[in-house]
């Protein structure tokens, strides 16, 4: 995840050296330095790699390019069957991605898992549709007028996205988690049919690929439906945000691994409130699987005083437990 | 709801008339017939005042514009003993909200319900914090780093609105509605803060002052925390937003009155989804009391023959049952 260290001074002077982020997550040897600069910092279990969700747009042939201080910007929508032609060459066109994991998986320590991972289709669709991070009113509006188009658009993205995360797994990759950041506000209808059948899509792809590392899906923003997800979706481990109850948590646990859930505002605040919630999220999830996370990245000004004060509180109940 | 009547070409003449939103707002007259606009074309069941929810913080001597296609915007946000010194006059300085209801409720046929509304405390405040519509992080921060500062603002902001609800009550209003427009991405013990304190507060103020209409209550893009919203405050009704679980809203049938959830993007978009749509909340939610609405704000481009066609799917149905 890109924003993994940008807490870092030593992040943003490895940054500053290819100020184009895109050229930046293209080049091996600078991705694969910001992927372990906090893993180098903290005794985290694992590492993620350091890319974008919008490099598969990229391969497919829609022009992606970020505006400092504003975001990303892509360009033209191409029609479905362009893109469709592409999906040959997306594990090519993205194998710098598979350098920096390969790179990293011998660096990083061998008890130290590397994550890989994607954009869900959605989310990434939504870019696409919309030319910019927005309030996705176009894209959902067209999943409504247009629903046949979005489909063809959704299962190109499933099958790029299947093919980038097999290569992911091949370049080292260990586990992937599926970013679906904007899960966020969409009708029931709408989350079946843009988040739930897409990712089932996804994963039974990447399967049947013969990919057997564990998938994490997060449907960020999925509100009550998060656990229609985690009923319907075969993950192996389910994201949760910031929102999440602690019973939906546990209900989750009954049959996934869960994950994240503290909210990076919070870290960032630190103080007692910060120990306090620490606290309680890792007893009301001691009896299930529970991966301690943030419930979204982490922010660019967070001390990293708190983060360790976190480390050494999570590190010291989970020894207690 | 100031943005009931947007879709009608007859309001976009007449909000031409005083293009400075805050005096449209202030202007009994003008009000009272964006008012009865939508209910002139439509045979809805109750209109909703015409105001908007940032007249609050302006009573209370913030001040407060409206930047033509981009928003609201706040001067500096005064120290809270300022503001509660200005808590006496708020009745007062919102007078001819008053009138507006009083000049509707003349017109009104007796068999329609005329309902007055206010934003919630927290919502109110991130706009106070903030100056503009925003991601409403520096508030949520500083409900993390400086709680007992958020607490006094909450606090005069709950006593603030409960006399302005009171007053609208005095002057026509049959029920009232509290918009949490930013109940989204609380954490829980936020939500709980942030949110359902506040109502609880502010429900039993105004029924200490008197008053007896229903109130009802939305905390939109709560996600599961909707639930424990409707389980722990003393609302009559909950107003869904468009993300809202069609078994959520049955388990909150269970003890209120629901309202709302149809999404605003598919209303605009027509057609047989949104056929199917209607029929699958009213059916869905047919053993318990449903006002039918939207849970969102309707988009100003709605066509309003869509309008019509859900208003006789809605109408008919309901005779059926």
């Amino acid at each position: 995840m890109r924003q993994a260290g940008r807490f870092l001074p030593e992040y943003r002077a490895l940054r500053a050296t290819t100020p184009d982020f895109i050229s930046f997550c293209m080049t091996p040897g600078k991705a694969a330095e910001a992927t372990l600069q906090p893993v180098r910092r903290f005794p985290f279990d694992a590492a993620i790699v350091f890319a974008d969700i919008l490099l598969i747009p990229r391969a497919l042939g829609q022009e992606v390019w970020f505006e400092v201080g504003e975001g990303p910007r892509l360009g033209v929508l191409p029609e479905s069957e362009v893109l469709e032609a592409a999906i040959e060459g997306v594990a090519q066109a993205l194998a710098p991605v598979g350098e920096t994991l390969s790179l990293v998986r011998e660096e990083l320590e061998v008890e130290r898992a590397l994550i890989g991972f994607a954009g869900a289709p959605w989310t990434v669709l939504t870019y696409m549709i919309e030319g910019r991070s927005s309030d996705r009113s176009r894209a959902k509006s067209m999943a409504y007028t247009d629903p046949d188009r979005i489909a063809r658009y959704i299962d190109v993205l499933v099958e790029a996205t299947a093919r980038y995360l097999v290569m992911q797994v091949d370049a080292g990759a260990q586990a992937l988690q599926i970013f679906e950041s904007w899960a966020e506000g969409l009708s029931e209808p709408l989350f079946q049919r843009l988040v739930i059948q897409p990712h089932q899509k996804l994963i039974a792809r990447v399967r049947a690929l013969g990919v057997e590392a564990p998938i994490i899906g997060f449907p960020r923003g999925g509100g009550a439906l998060v656990n229609r997800y985690a009923d319907e979706v075969q993950v192996d481990g389910v994201a949760l945000d910031t929102q999440v109850t602690l019973e939906q948590g546990r209900a989750i646990q009954a049959q996934r691994c869960i994950q994240g859930a503290l909210d990076p505002l919070l870290l960032r605040a630190g103080g007692a409130e910060l120990d306090r919630r620490v606290e309680e999220l890792l007893e009301a999830w001691s009896a299930g699987p529970y991966v301690f996370n943030l419930g979204h990245g982490i922010l660019p000004d967070t001390p990293m005083f708190h983060v360790k004060q976190v480390v050494e509180r999570v590190t010291g109940k989970m020894a207690q437990l």
